[in-house]
């Protein structure tokens, strides 16, 4: 599994990382070389309606245990992020293929999903969302790339028409359960000194467009007393998301943008502008932090002689991962390493996409060094990997056993 | 004098305010405006060679009262903002020289400083500093407008070399004391109820870009205990330097642009850029401020994990206007508008050069309406406008005493 990822990270990566956009040249080679290991397999494998492709190991049952993963990547991405879920896919594969000599008690698919990051078009998790019904095609047909190529004309030079792209969700079809390895893409397992953990779920989102509008003044000729400084209100706010998160032991708020107009040095500001992303596993925590956001820009504006406006520009509900997976999940972390955490998922991931379908769904994160991710500099030890693919492997033989039963 | 503000503003403003930009066609059209209003005075009048415009009312002495103010404005600017000066300056040599039928006591010369406003090329007070000997045209003369074209050029099609600039501060003869109105350009006298009001002097500036560097993180994966924030290392200073001014009646602490890199909703700040301007008329006011600022800058780092730079982008000494003409001017204040108050002037002007040359120097302020200025909707009451005429009309008279005397 290693050589292969170093095999693909050859094809795909120049000096500044890998390259494979979903819907480019870059990505259709890594998925045409990741056919080539599909060659001496006892499998069945095409494309889906949205892309995604989908092979098939027939098994005694129909139902069918799913492993999965993107090929795709950030520009300037990593080596494993989502490359690990499929190539550790295909070794478990491989594995219980001979294991059983080509026919296990359930039926085994493995799933490259199309287009998980949205990098080119900032529609993330397109294939997932596809397959589990939740997509939004007629919203998102009219989105263009940088160069204004329309998404339409690019999913045609790979053979997928827009207007079919629903029927992905007939693979839905016999499906029992899920499964998905992935780097961490955060430092909390390397802070714990764990190389696994099992993720409980991806946490629900609330990203929201602050701005607070008060006075443009000349910085020289109005007295501190008299401003209405609008930076005031948002410096507040930035520091008393922190205060909110606190309270919350998973949960995160961050300000991630901030911009002053005019935004001179001689003028103090009259208008702010500032995102806020905030993120738990519990939606209650969740709807909680965003009403004392707001509550609390709400007061920061009255105090400084302000008024403050929210537009919200994205949420998603939190989604818990399957109780009876993540016990597996454990197990077979603990089995591999000696250990086991449990942590939440900041990042989406298509895996929220499968449970939001109604199937059970767990993952498993391998430690990710100094938890940096969508860079070139992305990374993991090598005997992590081993030891993800091992746990990968004792999960799926678990969850195989589950199924049939 | 009000009615020939307004034909002015007729002839050099369109509908988003004044466009009297130095060295433009503009500014050249409403100094040859200027130009005919002296043809029935019994005065000269030349350019000196930094293309201050110097009109002189000889007297009796050769010690001279001068009164100025500057013809140029920013681009979509008010039609006080200098203008006042310079109209109110040539009302008042017109009265004197009617009052003394054409010799008054001492000799009164009126000044158009050239470029007050810096619009075009970025450096403010050209004239002024000619005059007073602190150019720094070495310097200047690479400098370029946005459209490349180079000062000396610009300057040369005005009839001035650039080479010649500093033989301005043979203007300097004679000098006795120098006199200026102007509109406050902030919120003070109106928020008191009050027409005038003498200016202490200008404020000293120190004028910083400070950046802080943390580490961009994922907003969704990176905890906030694992976070090194450079935005709340910003948001802190951005509050606390309102702790740091408010230890000082009269100075002033402004952050007017902030930005945040990578600047995306869901990354946690790398990096923030600010800027931070601080002005007081006290020099060890102003010095206690920016160690101050530096000291917190440095703990608030050191708190979020994070590294501080700071840069300077340009500072100016205080300076204080001349004792006795204080008097002279809040007596002439008082006995035209019964109330006096004295402030200091956050804005720089020319009259800070003109005291930094060793002349015995004072303003007056008249009310501006809302604090606003360098705006087309820069406006001061009529009636307001009247007084301020009328008690720079009896200062003058006082100051010609003075220097008789």
């Amino acid at each position: 599994m290693i050589a292969e990822l170093k095999e693909l990270r050859q094809l795909t990566a120049d000096e500044n990382g890998a390259q494979r956009v979903a819907w480019t040249d870059t990505w259709l080679k890594a998925r045409e070389w990741y056919a080539t290991k599909l060659a001496d397999l006892p499998v069945e494998h095409h494309l889906d309606a949205a892309g995604n492709r989908w092979v098939t190991l027939a098994g005694e049952s129909e139902k069918a245990l799913l492993i999965g993963g993107h090929l795709d990547s950030v520009p300037n991405g990593g080596w494993l992020d989502g490359a690990l879920g499929v190539m550790s896919g295909l070794e478990v594969l491989r594995r219980i293929s001979k294991r059983y000599d080509g026919k296990p008690p359930v039926t085994i698919r493995l799933v490259d999903w199309a287009d998980e990051e949205g990098a080119r078009f900032g529609r993330s998790l397109f294939g997932s969302s596809a397959f589990a019904g939740t997509e939004s095609i007629e919203a998102d047909r009219v989105r263009t790339d940088r160069d204004g190529i329309r998404l339409e004309d690019a999913l045609r030079r790979c053979g997928i028409e827009i207007d079919r792209v629903r029927e992905a969700r007939a693979e839905q079809k016999n499906a029992a359960a899920y499964l998905e390895l992935h780097i961490e893409q955060g430092p909390v397992l390397e802070s714990l000194g764990l190389p696994l953990g099992v993720v409980l779920g991806t946490k629900g989102v609330e990203r929201h467009a602050i701005t607070f509008h008060g006075q443009e003044a000349h910085s020289g000729s109005t007295p501190m007393r008299m401003r209405r400084d609008a930076l005031a209100c948002a410096a507040k706010l930035a520091l008393y998301i922190r205060e909110i998160a606190g309270k919350h032991p998973e949960a995160v708020c961050t300000v991630g943008s901030l911009k002053t107009f005019p935004g001179i040095v001689t003028a103090v500001v009259g208008r702010c502008e500032m995102t806020l992303d905030q993120r738990d596993l519990d939606a209650a925590v969740l709807a909680s932090m965003y009403a004392e956001a707001q509550a609390a820009s709400a007061r920061f504006a009255a105090a400084e002689g302000c008024t403050v406006e929210w537009s919200r520009i994205w949420n998603i509900e939190p989604v818990p991962f399957h109780p009876q997976l993540l016990d597996y999940c454990d197990h077979a972390v603990m089995e591999t390493a000696g250990q086991s955490h449990r942590l939440p998922s900041g990042p989406l991931h298509d895996a929220a996409e499968v449970a939001r379908a109604g199937i059970p769904t767990v993952m498993m994160f391998v430690q990710s060094l100094k938890g940096i991710s969508h860079n070139k500099i992305e990374d993991t030890k090598e005997e992590h990997l081993e030891l993800g693919l091992e746990a990968l492997d004792k999960l799926a033989a678990k969850t195989m056993e589950w199924i049939r039963a």
